[in-house]
């Protein structure tokens, strides 16, 4: 495995979840055997990882490779192409990990019209590392990650509605971890009003919110409601008029929303990841549009017996096409991670 | 780690299962840095591992060490006390790794009266080499193992009643190494009748069969159940006479059985451990009964709603007293291995 390319990887990985609408990327500069500028993609609206790798060089990056984990971009967005400034810096060789599938992308022939090299050097962590982003371009929605905790016998809650510590202390510091990765965190008003959630990222160590979004139904919002705290505008989906009242604080949509909408809706709103964290009513609906990518669960070593609020309330359903992706143990709790087995086209 | 004692281990973990009422153990004779003898006990009415050992000698083991995994045993059971072997044999020392918690052994005791000096030499694999056996001991019933397979929801069928291939080909593999290594599989008579099941080990390599033993309630068993061709002479409980006339084919206990009792008499059979594969009700009143050391589930890939078909039946049901040991990932199924927590006296 090339040595500059796994670094830039790392690199990559690191910023995973803080780029916004942009893939996480990570680049290094090297010069006659010598790394003399390293850089990633920090923030969405700051340098791409080419540009801050290039500032970053301790010595004229003339003559030298760049390896990037993904196709330069050439178009301008919210920065200028980066195959600008490759070019202008004279660099002469482009070594990169995979393609951007983001049709206003077609860096690799301008960097080849230029008499500039591109060579494709592949790494197994790519695919996970750009599923998200490719995710997102293909169905042209937020990638969505389902999540639940569950008793061993598949109950969200007790009969009586309680779900409160399903999940032990492990499994939920782990939830906070998912969360701190998605942009956009989605509940029903159920949940909503039965649990007043606070809806935020209870890791000290990261500086990252996750934006509510709330399909709230006909339900009415109260100002005592912990959600009215939230450091982010959450958005409210509502068929009740009355919730227009709270417009300075929410953002509020009032109508009827299929989830299809709802979901390019996020997206136009800069949610590019969505973690649903729903009750029964909302997984059951997720699940039955087929519109989830991983369906991560925690189970809990509790047996709660009959209950209605389980993973999926409907009868006689199947849903029969998940793949086991990873099995974490988190003390006594287990952490399962599937995925909704698809065509995936991968460079 | 004692190389003798380690190589006793192992010999005893590859009779597990197969020594009936008796614990596995292995047997190394050692004179001069040397191994002169190696025994295990290989079934029941068989020669202890002691005994198996001197017999295997290739010289005379006066003066040498034995390595053994338990306590020799100092009473007349279907075999003579090993202690008299032992003695007999010259044997110097007896290095042992655990003591035999059954009340009939004295055996250190005795063999410190003759002037053989007995050293214990603890091993990490000993727990659960002899959990079954001292649990057996203690509860005065089989060591019981309750086994299901689910879907990701918790459901063992649908609701129509429908169970075929919860689990994929390598679980259900699996589960018939698991009766391999139990003396009785215990189900209901619903699933005697709705599934017409050989309850067999279906395992080209294994020569051991599992005793069935079906709690059938009212119903009525028919010569066309799989079951009648069982090499085994299957253990009945039945609340109804006409089943009677089936005493040739099967053991049958006419009246009403409590759950300890059953126990108590299948151990009488020879039951010393036993596989629970019930469908709901049997599951749900073994868990309310506590009944239970190993609770094993596979859980697929699936997910099928709303159904009456799950591991624990009944409303408001809290059992709360499990702690994951194990997990183990059979392609995209998943196996949990979980204990029920309890006071446990160990060596």
């Amino acid at each position: 495995m090339n040595q500059y390319m796994n670094l830039a990887v790392s690199l990559a990985e690191t910023v995973y979840g803080q780029t916004g609408a942009n893939p996480p990327v990570g680049a290094v500069i090297v010069k006659n055997g010598r790394v003399i500028g390293i850089g990633a993609h920090l923030k969405e609206g700051e340098n791409h990882a080419e540009r801050a790798a290039l500032k970053a060089c301790t010595e004229s990056p003339k003559g030298a490779d760049i390896y990037v984990t993904l196709e330069p971009c050439s178009h301008h967005g919210k920065t200028p192409p980066c195959t600008d400034a490759l070019i202008e810096a004279g660099i002469k060789r482009v070594f990169y990990a995979s393609c951007d599938h983001n049709s206003k992308v077609d860096g690799l022939k301008v960097l080849k019209a230029h008499g500039i090299e591109v060579i494709l050097l592949q790494h197994p962590k790519i695919f996970e590392l750009y599923r998200p982003f490719n995710i997102k371009l293909k169905e042209d929605r937020p990638f969505i990650t389902l999540k639940t905790a569950m008793t061993l016998d598949g109950k969200i809650a007790r009969e009586n509605g309680d779900s409160y510590w399903v999940s032990n202390e492990q499994s939920r510091k782990d939830v906070h971890l998912l969360r701190s990765i998605h942009d956009g965190i989605l509940i029903g008003g159920n949940t909503l009003l039965k649990d007043n959630p606070h809806l935020t990222v209870r890791i000290s160590a990261i500086d990252k919110e996750i934006r509510p979004v709330i399909l709230l139904g006909s339900k009415l919002l109260s100002s005592e409601l912990n959600i009215f705290e939230h450091p982010l505008k959450p958005i409210v989906f509502t068929t009740n008029k009355d919730n227009l009242k709270f417009s300075n604080e929410f953002q509020i949509y009032y109508g009827e929303y299929e989830l299809d909408k709802i979901l390019k809706i996020c997206l136009e709103e800069g949610i590019h990841s969505l973690l649903v964290e729903g009750g029964s009513t909302i997984l059951t609906s997720f699940l039955n549009n087929n519109l989830f990518d991983d369906l991560i669960i925690y189970i809990a070593p509790k047996i709660f017996g009959y209950s209605e609020y389980q993973i999926h309330q409907a009868k006689e359903v199947t849903v029969d096409n998940l793949i086991l992706h990873k099995v974490e143990k988190l003390e006594s709790d287990i952490k399962l991670t599937y995925r909704r087995t698809r065509q995936c086209s991968q460079d």
